[in-house]
């Protein structure tokens, strides 16, 4: 059953955009057993405007793959391949072809150059590259594309489940992909929504596209900013007894999101490039929570100096020493670098293993829940640890 | 002068980083007239960690164009051609070689697929790609690779200013320099300093080495956060006789902080893929300015309505109504929109006029400004639109 896939709200990726763009194909996405695959079919206009695109996390290998590949019997000879790369209207700028059984079975991958340089009788069987792991149909273009990266020949074949050939994705299809989507990852690290066509059209948006793009995550942080205010409101009454509070408000507050930003975005990266996966979950907090105490000390460190020695005129209530708000200053910022760095490294990691995308949650919407939890654990510590009575809010 | 460039401190750009790790050469980076250009010497071992790297702002074309691509003399045959691609000991992927003049000079691009429909003893040069704008070696790496990836040919040549071919750029190479550096915005953006050499190795970083590429600028936004303390604490008085401000003083930083991000994110990546340059600064800025008062127009309603509506039990001063706190926040949110966003849209265009990276302010460093001026602007429009008195801190 034919389906296009355009569901307004949906996350959208960038699937063969540049190639249908350039190549004047069509893609058409297919339902099938739950998944989507595509077809390129040539058209005569580029349908740039129109491309159907595929929710991410279901966009498959097909979809960038090449579809026009050669591909050959077993009984090919190198000068059977060479006439047909050499066939006027095969305008392609892939070099590999694929060679099969008589049953239409994945045989291995041949590269043009190596049946140039040899005989024209002789099989072409025998200059087949031997090392090759097929990608298969179900593969995201994600990790095929990831795969094909760290191959050594550049292009791999994808298969069905009966083994037959489906496509060959070189490795600048598998580039491109790459590129695209480390490129939309940043936008949504920046709470922009449907990046998926704006690519290079800053100016040719209107205003109120561009208004559009910006303001759900703008406005339903502005709505989530309240409960940070909320926290403020109830501890009040900290910051009329301890004035000097307040100075070290908001760097515990930044602090939290700037050190979530980095850990998130480090594990996000991390796993976009299949150096760990959701297994490795325990091993990445550990790792964190190390680096954490790093930086905690060095800011308590910092925090407790500038209090100790720097708070020249501050008013401080009988019977509260310097000595005493630099300690508890200093443990807050502890616990809240401690804790935001943890949430930035486990959000990202929830987020794959609940198949959303990471970038998502490394962006505006750390910043906001560390920016909470930041101010909730420095009112409770410094309170707490100082002995400071709330008056009733 | 050869020169090994590796300052400590400096930014570093991958450039060429992969190739050199895939094809076993060695960059040698060479300082001339105030430029550096690189070459690729074949060596044993792969030399990863070994490599040189140059400044982010003086990576040339040719450390990341082919060295060792085929050229013909302007009377060779597409049978010549064809030859010396099948010679097996030239294992190269680019299907593009260059005819050139008696003199040296560049002449056009031959495809070897071109080549191989036609007879033998055809001339190559009727077969040469005529639409061809060649690349000159003190273009950067990041416009040369642009230029390529516009290009309908997918390979440009590299020219010296005599006209001699000194390199050829393909489209493989040109995605993986701009993945490279869509990868490594990301994590400027993100406060991660030296992000060169960590692609993939997120587990094999020793926890001190990750401490040291985190806690610059942590530690320096701590630092500046003090500032919008100094704010916070300058008006606590105010938060004294209005305690309804403290609500919503975190969502006028934190907005301020998401609608700057939005902005120097939107803009860094128009100016990375060439969509907009310095000279579009005015227009740029007339574009953000009526995105940001269509925001702030949506931000002034909410907070208004909220305020008005929604602030049961609030201590009001006498004299003051809801009506009047209601319009003095918005007010305060819409000058804290529109500023924010045009800082977000500033900073990216200057830092790009000074030659620096647009990367580093669009992320950490626009926040904490903003989060100062935010925190400036809606204690000094409240107070002043509300006739607050502030005692003397």
């Amino acid at each position: 059953m034919a389906l296009a896939v355009r569901e307004p709200g949906r996350k959208l990726r960038p699937a063969s955009r540049h190639l249908a763009r350039q190549r004047a194909t069509r893609v058409t996405w297919t339902k099938n057993g739950g998944r989507y695959s595509a077809a390129l079919t040539p058209l005569v206009a580029p349908p740039c405007e129109d491309l159907m695109l595929a929710p991410s996390d279901t966009v498959a290998v097909l979809s960038i793959a090449r579809q026009d590949f050669l591909s050959f019997d077993s009984s090919a000879t190198c000068g059977d391949v060479v006439a047909r790369f050499s066939d006027a209207a095969h305008k392609d700028d892939v070099n590999f072809a694929c060679l099969k059984q008589s049953d239409g079975r994945f045989l291995g991958l041949v590269n043009l150059r190596d049946c140039l340089a040899e005989a024209a009788t002789r099989p072409a069987r025998e200059m087949m590259i031997d090392d090759v792991t097929p990608l298969t149909e179900d593969t995201t273009a994600e990790d095929a594309a990831r795969k094909v990266l760290r191959t050594r020949v550049h292009c791999l074949p994808v298969l069905d489940k009966a083994g037959r050939i489906r496509g060959l994705l070189p490795d600048q299809a598998a580039y491109q992909f790459m590129f695209d989507m480390a490129d939309e990852d940043a936008a949504k690290m920046a709470g922009i929504v449907g990046v998926a066509h704006d690519h290079d059209n800053y100016m040719n948006l209107t205003i109120w596209q561009d208004y559009r793009r910006r303001i759900p995550w703008i406005f339903g942080l502005a709505v989530a900013g309240l409960a940070a205010g909320l926290v403020v409101h109830a501890y009040e009454s900290a910051l009329d007894v301890l004035v000097i509070l307040a100075l070290y408000m908001p760097m515990i507050a930044d602090t939290g999101g700037n050190v979530g930003t980095q850990s998130a975005s480090l594990i996000t990266r991390a796993i976009s490039f299949g150096s760990i996966t959701t297994l490795d979950a325990g091993r990445v907090l550990w790792r964190e929570l190390r680096v954490a105490l790093l930086v905690a000390a060095t800011l308590f460190v910092f925090t407790y100096l500038k209090v100790y020695f720097l708070s020249n005129g501050a008013e401080i209530p009988m019977g509260l020493g310097l000595n005493d708000i630099g300690i508890a200053i200093g443990v807050a910022i502890t616990v809240q670098v401690v804790s935001a760095t943890l949430i930035g490294a486990v959000l990202p990691v929830v987020s794959v293993a609940l198949r959303q995308d990471p970038a998502v949650v490394s962006g505006p919407a750390l910043t906001t829940i560390v920016d909470l939890t930041g101010l909730l654990i420095y009112f409770s510590v410094t309170t707490r640890l100082l002995g400071i009575e709330l008056a009733p809010a």
